[in-house]
């Protein structure tokens, strides 16, 4: 069982959603934030580094972004719809434009279809109907 | 002239927005998200920290999605509406959240009015029509 | 199989040191970051707040560092023991501090003994000699 | 007078140190946080991003590693010489790198000599012995 179910199985406060749909939601965006900090040092690696730009970009850009989303969801007592509901939006936008952009490279770099699977997952518990 | 306004003026790729207020969003998001880091230990050394239970966690998301604000909107040549919009959005909301539960305490804790200050500025910066 | 491992297996550079074992490292840090988040919410939601300020400051301490500690130890064709080690140092210092109070609070409250063995684990995997 | 050292002026506890020392350390390393995001994205923007492929490496560390010091130091409180002064040799360490980095590339890239300036005047503030 993962530290983000425990933790919510131990939380003193309500839980305002159903907790395994909410720490699967955590995990997986942690999961993302940590595939997309290590795709950006695997693309720096390549040799055409200059086709992997954008996708250097979008694997920052998901990290930052998963990393709030992290930070919001995991404070169940200050949830507040108005920064919860755009926070993950942008989420899986960013989600989905970096998992499409790994697929690209998936045939020649293993590790940005290994990033692209973090990044569809993520994108998927971003984006399921599991805010109150 | 602040480094992010000094690194758009040198930026070699083209920049979408006006470089001067979109360096003065950066600059006031990242004024935020160093307040409120402050502000949520200046609150757990107040006497009644009970009450300002509320203030910690809103400064706590506050800090965490100006963060991932700042880097996205200073990847200018990723640029995509759909992650910026919706995010810009979810900070303009906790910013306006925290800065009015600081607003609260201001009389009584200086260390708040001047978060509330820094809120107040970021919440206006990240809500101007900047964007492109 | 953790995304971190999945990431170092497919990495396109030479790994300094077994991936496996970086790969805990990773997957532990990362586990800690997140019980730390989470605790210091549930922390926050007790009713004696006053006596888990202590332990609000150091699981903040602690997520920030092992935060930054992922990002340099995910980064391989960087390593530069310079940084590296005293991050390390700082890294398994508050992990141990953290884990401490924790502990401390583990009796009272579940999810102060899940942070506790998740700052635990971290302790150990970054004081582990995986370093070149 | 920046917010760090507005905040620092209405703390309400005890600061350990100088506070026009530590805000302006404060300052110094959230202005080559931000200095080492942007400055990324302009190395990514450059057509020979082959070359600058350490420097976008560097600037990635000294991000994270800043970061996690600005946390660390904002919360005086919780000031722990065991944690902070490695944190800190790490942040000197990085910061002394990075900037290394972007002076050999300052007199084809503009933005790389911004950077530099940022991480020497963080490394200076980081270094000096403003620890209690």
């Amino acid at each position: 069982m993962s530290y983000a179910r425990q933790l919510l199985d131990t939380y003193p406060g309500p839980v305002n959603v159903d907790a395994s749909v909410l720490a699967a939601a955590i995990d997986a965006l942690s999961d993302c934030a940590q595939a997309c900090i290590t795709d950006v040092d695997a693309d720096l690696s390549e040799q055409n580094v200059t086709e992997m730009v954008t996708c250097i970009r979008l694997c920052l850009e998901c990290a930052d972004v998963c990393t709030a989303s992290i930070g919001v969801t995991s404070r169940q007592a200050s949830y507040d719809a108005g920064v919860t509901r755009p926070l993950l939006e942008a989420c899986v936008a960013i989600c989905k434009s970096c998992g499409d952009e790994c697929e690209r490279h998936a045939r020649h770099h293993e590790h940005c279809r290994v990033c692209e699977q973090a990044a569809g997952a993520a994108s998927r518990h971003a984006g399921s109907s599991w805010t109150p």
